[in-house]
């Protein structure tokens, strides 16, 4: 049965304090609900998003007039349900769009009520912690003291940890999935070469490209291209295109719609090099060429700066001259963190860095590193044994859950 | 003792039929030798460049009128020179520059004969092949019938490959370093990707941007700065930048000027964010800017495209259904491969194949794996293990032609 999803919205008239220093006066944040909250509020669980992501975490909307990325399922309809691994017959899911994004919530595109006008490249830089900061805002006004969970992928995950770092008391479980405790020099690169790509677009306008009635696409498109190379693995990316031409496979599909047997003669037409410098000649060309279009049409330019740096700043053993282990004392909550083998993007390596940081604390925590070929992407997609592995942890939290309310009854 | 570098040209009047089915009618090439061929022509090494580099391989020029990356050292001086790993005291080494490059031979920067225009866009694609035939027209005029090797790194390994397969009579070893018998999809992918930033540049102007008097910086800069993050590796970066902010840089090193004891306060100004998503925050971040910058300033953007697409071609299996095994029955020469642990662009499993591959035709083949944390960039560095690994079989290829001479005076 097909999930119906509701995106709502709440005003936060009260400024709030930024990281650095500066404040947003007032703000909306945008956020969905799946599931009913139980008589005690213990069973809420928050998720997270990651880099191009929103609220609109599962189901579908009954109506179509939203922006072309959020027409589909929610991106971890696979996930988060009725009868789905996080199952919203038990729990009650939020889902909520963050600061500075271009999906609802309060973002350059929208006018500062200061100035009047829009932020553009003025909207103040967001971090990790401040979205969690807002997260807390909106779980007050949801009356919920106490997430039974925190869960994210990638950038999600890292809202997930630092949920356990600056409201310790506030939640449960906190699960992680394809994570790091901070980004690698590697990783600042890409998202340096994005944010350089879009910012050196001559329509980026400095980030006020709004009031010219341009949108820096060019920039924009690099920038997903990069993204997307860095979120599949060398093999995945080998297995699904390999050194496959366009033309080839448009001549394969062709063939067998017509049933054509002269296999030698299509095959010396399809393996023709076109000779071009420019022309789309082999299929991952195509791929990625197309995924940069369609992201250009919907996401804003300035959010994808903001949300690369919100990646690039996230570091909470910083304050602790690096030593990971002291930065994670403050955590009480128990943890399920999940790595992908071939996630080169954030690596086993980085996940193990928590998982050590965490035992060296003595704090409850359950590792898988799932051996799956789909690099980064992994954390979005269907694979049994990590599906499986959600279901099953989410099952304890529920028992938990349940434990406690017999207990009361008891009492 | 330096060794001065003399840059030579020659004029090919005949047409060159390239792999596209384009000609070029006619050309120059640019080249440099070093150290003397001895009297029966039988020490002569030719050594093929990759992507940014050029002729000039080795020693430094006694002028300075010449383009700012050729006012230093050749891009091998460390391993071809007297008394170097190649040693020019008893090898005659030859540097080519490739068609369609921009640092002498002819290429898109040049006027084409056949419309007295600036070729730009229009210089035809260039393959490793096409270079490979220019290659062997240039050893005919300088009297070269078989070269002792043909040696290079990266897309020069290529080049040394595909002359093993188009002229197996003409070289008795191929050293290929730090290569592959093709591009895997990513490799292909970042390419695009730097191309698109290129072409998509307002100046790139569809590839006539000479002629507007402007040139595709932003493009150049782009890609250039994606070329870098897949030459080093991870580790690498964390080791040299790692999280290091560029304010902190700054202030150590005002910091040890004035030996200054005052750590804490410095520190903690150091350690400051800046809050910004266009400044300059991280240290990689101003390494990549700053290697951005150079590259456009020298770099041509039509080379680029060229260069980069004749990397995407080549594929010797291609005409043997991926048979890598079939297509190098061809091959006669010795080989010595190499490749570095830490080469993701290039990694040692590429090697490995083509390794297998000669072994599967009972080639005379040499692998070592090198374990250096230095990535692609690896094969253009000094690492004791590589550069004697080299010395010792260049010794061996000097001691077979001093066994041959002394045959020949015996007979």
């Amino acid at each position: 049965m097909t999930m119906i999803a509701h995106p709502q919205s709440l005003h936060f008239a009260a400024p709030l304090l930024l990281q650095s220093g500066k404040s947003i006066r007032a703000y909306d944040l945008a956020y969905e609900t799946y599931g009913l909250l139980n008589a005690d509020k213990s069973n809420a669980v928050l998720v997270c998003h990651a880099l191009n992501a929103s609220h609109h975490v599962a189901g579908v909307y009954a109506h179509d007039d939203v922006k072309i990325q959020e027409k589909s399922a929610g991106w971890w309809d696979n996930m988060i349900g009725p009868g789905k691994p996080v199952d919203t017959n038990h729990f009650f899911v939020i889902g909520v769009n963050n600061l500075g994004s271009c999906f609802g919530s309060t973002g350059p595109m929208h006018v500062n009520p200061d100035t009047q006008k829009v932020y553009g490249a003025d909207f103040p830089v967001v971090t990790v912690e401040d979205w969690v900061n807002a997260q807390a805002l909106l779980m007050d006004k949801l009356g919920i003291e106490t997430l039974a969970a925190v869960m994210g992928g990638s950038l999600g995950g890292m809202q997930a940890l630092s949920w356990t770092l600056q409201y310790p008391d506030r939640l449960r479980h906190a699960v992680v999935v394809a994570s790091a405790p901070n980004l690698t020099a590697e990783n600042i690169a890409f998202n340096e070469v994005a944010r350089r790509a879009i910012v050196t677009d001559p329509d980026f306008h400095e980030g006020h490209f709004y009031q010219h009635g341009v949108i820096p696409k060019r920039g924009l498109r690099i920038a997903r291209m990069i993204g997307h190379i860095t979120y599949l693995s060398d093999d995945v990316m080998n297995a699904k295109f390999g050194r496959q031409l366009k033309q080839s496979l448009a001549l394969e599909s062709s063939k067998s719609a017509v049933n054509d047997n002269s296999d030698a003669n299509f095959d010396a037409n399809a393996d023709a090099y076109s000779y071009s410098t420019q022309e789309v000649e082999f299929q991952i060309e195509s791929y990625l060429r197309h995924q940069g279009d369609k992201f250009a049409e919907y996401f804003d330019a300035n959010t994808y700066l903001l949300i690369t740096r919100a990646l690039d700043y996230f570091d909470p053993a910083r304050k602790f001259s690096g030593n990971l282990t002291k930065a994670l004392e403050l955590a009480k909550a128990k943890f399920l963190l999940i790595s992908f083998t071939t996630d080169w993007r954030f690596s086993p390596s980085r996940s193990r860095e928590l998982v050590k940081a965490l035992l060296d604390n003595n704090r409850d925590v359950s590792y898988a590193e799932i051996d799956a070929p789909h690099g980064h992407d992994a954390f979005l997609l269907d694979d049994h044994r990590y599906t499986s592995l959600i279901r099953s942890y989410f099952d304890s939290i529920l028992s938990e859950i349940r434990s406690k309310v017999t207990m009361k009854a008891a009492a």
